[in-house]
């Protein structure tokens, strides 16, 4: 039997039995259960303390977080523990918010919404819209490609930018290197960064990326924040338009001038946090547990060793 | 040769010769031209009294709107004139509205445009989000499926309604008869009314299926105002989310209550108003003078003789 530990009883719930599986609760902010956790399910959100009290249990050799985001985790991972995302798991919710800000800024959402809090019906005003515009999609992993499918059947022209140049797939010709980037972005109406945070992404939205689109353009990240410069950002206010569910820094500070901008939308990184987490998380914990239990190759090791 | 007036010479370029097609310019707020007019191309949201010079120019025996309603326009056209509006050109941008609007509430865009008025970085909060959600759409034409093509990667689950049951298409098993709409309201999460102003559609949504709805869902239009009743929607506020197009009154006088209850977003009848408009617009106007060119059966003849 393979002892599995998950974060609360709504958990163990809802995964229900498997198969050669012994499921007990361990909240991380508890002390330690007497039984030898094997499998230790993390919180979701989990800070790095609710991940550290693992490297006093040497039973657990495998941690599953409910995220997809491992950065916080990692460095307390003890040698010779695998360490598992949740990736594709927020797939759903996170490209729908994308299209959603896409929609709420194309669409003057943000003006709507200040004319509706003093009763104010504005007058007819063409509006860009979202249908025969040009988007281009900075990241093409499993969020990028949620998200083009979803645009697809709005009359759209799309663009995938990757870290590497590849083949497309039934919703882009091909997949762009990010080389190719500062020659692609003249052309566009809208780019969408679903970037991770790491070193070789930080500024890629920089002055000079920036200063490369056309007047009017609109910039949504539902990545990382600091793949977008906000200084730069907010030299280009007025001329560009923002829909940003991260920010650097974040949580924006309430004195910060990015809130009062004209053309910015800001959503307080919401984009994983609907209805659809829960089934799909307990969809990959039951496929997940299934495999570990059997002993076969488990799934999203980030820590291959 | 076939004289067709514009409404304005912006129409007229952009149309661009066509063979057997002599064009010319008439602003029916001004005296009609000398020429002898047979196709009259009306202003954008051509008022009654914008079409009723028609009635001055007996050589006119076609006109042609730039909107799919043609309730004014209607009671003014001469005997014998045939009277065509321009159904489909609005399906691009209506359609991607209805999705905004229900996306909007669904991930809670009004909350997110309260807290950044007031620089308030939400907490995390599980929204309801589209994923996995059941939406009926009321009103199964072309901006009906226009919506469900644009709904289908969501991972929704979609019902459609019109005035008869039929058969479905690629997108929906069936079309539900609106004798069935009472049965299927209480399985529904979100409801998406795209049904036009008509003594049979007013008040579709009043208190019988208000109260029928489920806590929490949202009511959508992007048809016409009345199908909603406002009163019944008032005292449901709250308990269900509203996000309206067009109203009943409309434009919604400032002191309304509407403007102000929680969970209700209001954009002011902006549904085919964006840059798709025209492109569309202009190549029906092609399709349709080649046709009146040649003498052949014309396209979206609301009155026929």
């Amino acid at each position: 039997m393979l002892t599995v530990s998950f974060p609360d009883q709504t958990w163990l719930d809802d995964v229900g039995p498997i198969e050669g599986v012994n499921p007990i609760v361990w909240d991380p902010t508890q002390p330690p259960p007497g039984e030898d956790v094997e499998v230790f399910v993390a919180p979701y959100m989990a800070s790095t303390a609710q991940i550290e009290p693992v490297g006093g249990k040497p039973s657990v050799r495998f941690v599953q977080l409910l995220s997809a985001g491992h950065d916080a985790a990692l460095p307390v991972i003890p040698e010779g523990v695998a360490l598992a995302n949740a990736q594709g798991v927020h797939d759903a919710a996170t490209s729908e918010l994308a299209v959603a800000l896409v929609l709420a800024s194309q669409r003057g959402f943000d003006e709507f919404a200040t004319a509706q809090a003093k009763g104010e019906w504005l007058p007819r005003h063409f509006r860009p819209g979202l249908a025969d515009k040009r988007i281009l999609l900075l990241g093409y992993g499993s969020v990028g490609s949620a998200i083009a499918a979803r645009l697809a059947p709005f009359e759209v022209d799309m663009t995938a930018v990757a870290s590497r140049a590849r083949g497309g797939d039934d919703l882009v010709d091909r997949v762009h290197g990010i080389d190719e980037l500062a020659d692609l972005l003249p052309e566009q109406d809208i780019v969408v960064s679903v970037l991770p945070g790491t070193d070789a992404t930080t500024g890629i939205l920089g002055e000079e990326a920036l200063s490369a689109l056309a007047d009017d353009a609109l910039v949504v990240n539902v990545g990382r924040g600091p793949a977008l410069d906000t200084q730069a950002a907010l030299r280009h206010t007025g001329r560009l338009r923002f829909a940003l569910d991260v920010t650097d820094p974040e949580p924006l500070p309430s004195d910060h001038p990015l809130w009062s901008e004209p053309g910015v939308i800001i959503s307080p990184h919401t984009g994983g946090v609907t209805d659809a987490f829960r089934p799909r998380m307990v969809d990959l914990l039951r496929r997940q547990l299934r495999l570990l239990a059997v002993g076969e190759e488990p799934l999203n090791v980030v820590n291959p060793s």
